[in-house]
């Protein structure tokens, strides 16, 4: 993930474990306070572990770089903190990836994001993955153009992300709206499918859409949708949203989310557009996992393997010596016999061992024994480093 | 760090953020509790940020790896956390590498992890450091012999261990030693040179010691003094102590510590004898920042810059191409004008970028100019990659 995201020229940041519990009320409303690890210090100050990475990246951006070059593009990953009750692939410690293009509102820069996200899947090795594109305008403006009002709407709004129609279509009710509109609301939020399917409305976010299937094309990437039914929890996202989910994890199968946004005023700081997501990490670990995915097995280049007390010394400087030149070397640091020596090797899973014995120390060699295919060869001591080398 | 620890066969784990209180304060007293983040969580459970990484390190072993092949060698890199007033090179949240080899009480097992933890300092660069080796078992000794219960000793040590002479003289008096011995005591306590000076003392700490300088040797490492008043804070360890300086930092010049020690018996592990250290990261920064260590620029290999708006979406076809290619690629993703662009680039220390003109376009070939050398080459569009990699 990190590899991926300098490739697109992102640069990593690292923030505090713990903030002022006021920097995630100011995003996400005091009541996010029961879902976190809030404390005070011994001084008395209101402290969290932190819930998610976005806030203190706008925080140290508004603090430390505002005044960069735009756009900043920005990536992360680190623990993060809930106190939820823990589910497969959801705990109270996670880890999160995530990445922000900070200082460009524009389709491009939206594409660019969304594409990072992508790329990082194909690159771990993530067979099958959706990606959902939406636009927060499109249902923001068909609820102000019914007139609900700006205390209303993100209710119904958060009804319609969790797909409680009857709850949304009751505060739409509730709210003077006619069942005509909410049926055309409750229609949107169900429009799925190609690039197509924006024909379906008019304006800004289409044309924004437009523009961002367009560059995603560029990338090859085809396992993407539009669903305007994405709508994301939280008040601060301005435009684009996106979901992506990983069908192997079945109902909880959401891996990253993101979108534009706004929060820099919030800290203190000018207004700035801003694009991100975040990758859950432990679900998308999971995910891999349920694929079948095989971590690389761990393995050391050399084992090193003294025989009787007189050769270790001997043993040393060469560990020493293959060390210093990025070979990986272990060495039997125990005196242990020969065999229980080899066993521990394979244990390891080293490649070859050097076996530094009486006879063939006296001449001026070692022997060297590759552990898959077992042969043995006597090497010269001054050309141990280049024979491991090759 | 991480590169040369793997290169010494040890393995990387990752413990969580915080702990149960009890953790830290079956290893250190409950005095601890004073100077770290200990609160009470919303099920009303105490828990702590880790201040230090060595027990949780050795609770992950009773847990999990108490079965594995020894010695088991694992490093860790992280956040830990202490309430203390901050000063420079100590900050509140402060990053720890370490080392743990679990498993082996003999000298080359603890001459591995002083040569890793040497092999570290001169892999990144620091020029200027000493290692000073001790032995609790010397000093222990001569209190037990002396007739000093284990009640007084621990308080003596660590007088000793802050060079308070004068409050330990009086602890010695106090515990019923005659001046003749409390003399001896001080004069160990300042043994400090060469491994020479080891004559002065015998028994099994000295043959340890002459153990490990004989191996570290064989690493070619110079910097290192015997120093019998290296004592440590803590009660738990056991034989073999050592500390390392940068001299550059002055007062506060200790950037590593470590010894051997048993902890897993107070976790519900058997017994199992371990030798580690921690680096102060913060601190071994600074040392390298007041040596004059310059960080390395931070690049990218290439920019695209689509001249005028028809040649953007080939622009996103390059800019994926070459990412996918392991290339680091940055694009122009606002539309700026080609003078604005290139600052950028420039800004972002591009080593080339790569022109998309309508042009070039047309004729199937793009301008890739030397950000250096100012020299551009027109290169064929199906070509770029190849030239790109030269």
């Amino acid at each position: 993930m990190r590899r991926e995201a300098a490739l697109f020229g992102f640069r990593e940041i690292a923030t505090p474990i713990f903030e002022h519990t006021e920097l995630f009320t100011l995003r996400s409303g005091p009541n996010v306070v029961e879902e976190i690890y809030a404390f005070q210090d011994k001084g008395g100050r209101d402290i969290s572990l932190r819930p998610e990475l976005t806030a203190p990246a706008m925080r140290f951006f508004v603090n430390e770089l505002s005044s960069s070059a735009r756009p900043l593009k920005m990536f992360y990953f680190g623990q993060c903190f809930r106190y939820e009750r823990p589910q497969s692939g959801r705990f109270r410690e996670f880890f999160q990836f995530g990445a922000e293009l900070i200082g460009d509102p524009g389709p491009e820069s939206d594409a660019e994001v969304i594409a990072l996200a992508a790329s990082i899947m194909r690159r771990i090795g993530l067979k099958q993955y959706t990606i959902r594109i939406g636009h927060i305008g499109v249902l923001r403006n068909m609820l102000a153009e019914a007139g609900v009002g700006p205390e209303a709407a993100p209710l119904i709004l958060q009804k319609l992300d969790k797909k409680e129609y009857e709850e949304a279509s009751q505060r739409m009710r509730d709210a003077g709206m006619d069942d005509e509109r909410i049926g055309k609301v409750i229609d949107i939020t169900n429009t799925v499918g190609p690039v197509e399917v924006l024909d379906k409305i008019s304006g800004d976010a289409r044309e924004h859409l437009l523009g961002i299937f367009r560059v995603l094309q560029a990338y090859g990437i085809d396992n993407i949708q539009v669903d305007l039914g994405v709508v994301r929890g939280l008040d601060y996202y301005t435009g684009m949203v996106f979901e992506m989910d990983a069908p192997v994890l079945g109902a909880e199968k959401q891996i990253c989310g993101g979108g534009s946004y706004s929060l820099t005023e919030l800290f203190g700081g000018e207004k700035t557009f801003s694009t991100g997501f975040g990758i859950g990490f432990d679900r998308t670990l999971l995910a891999l996992e349920k694929e079948g995915y095989q971590a690389p097995v761990h393995s050391i280049d050399v084992y090193v393997l003294p025989v009787g007390d007189s050769t270790r010394q001997e043993a040393h400087h060469i560990a020493a010596q293959l060390r210093r030149a990025g070979i990986s070397t272990d060495i039997d640091l125990m005196g242990r016999s020969l065999s229980k020596s080899m066993k521990y090797a394979n244990g390891i899973n080293a490649r070859r061992t050097v076996i530094v014995g009486d006879k063939e120390m006296a001449q001026g060699s070692v022997t060297v024994r590759d552990m898959v295919t077992g042969e043995q060869t006597l090497v010269k001591r001054e050309e141990l480093l280049t024979f491991l080398e090759k």
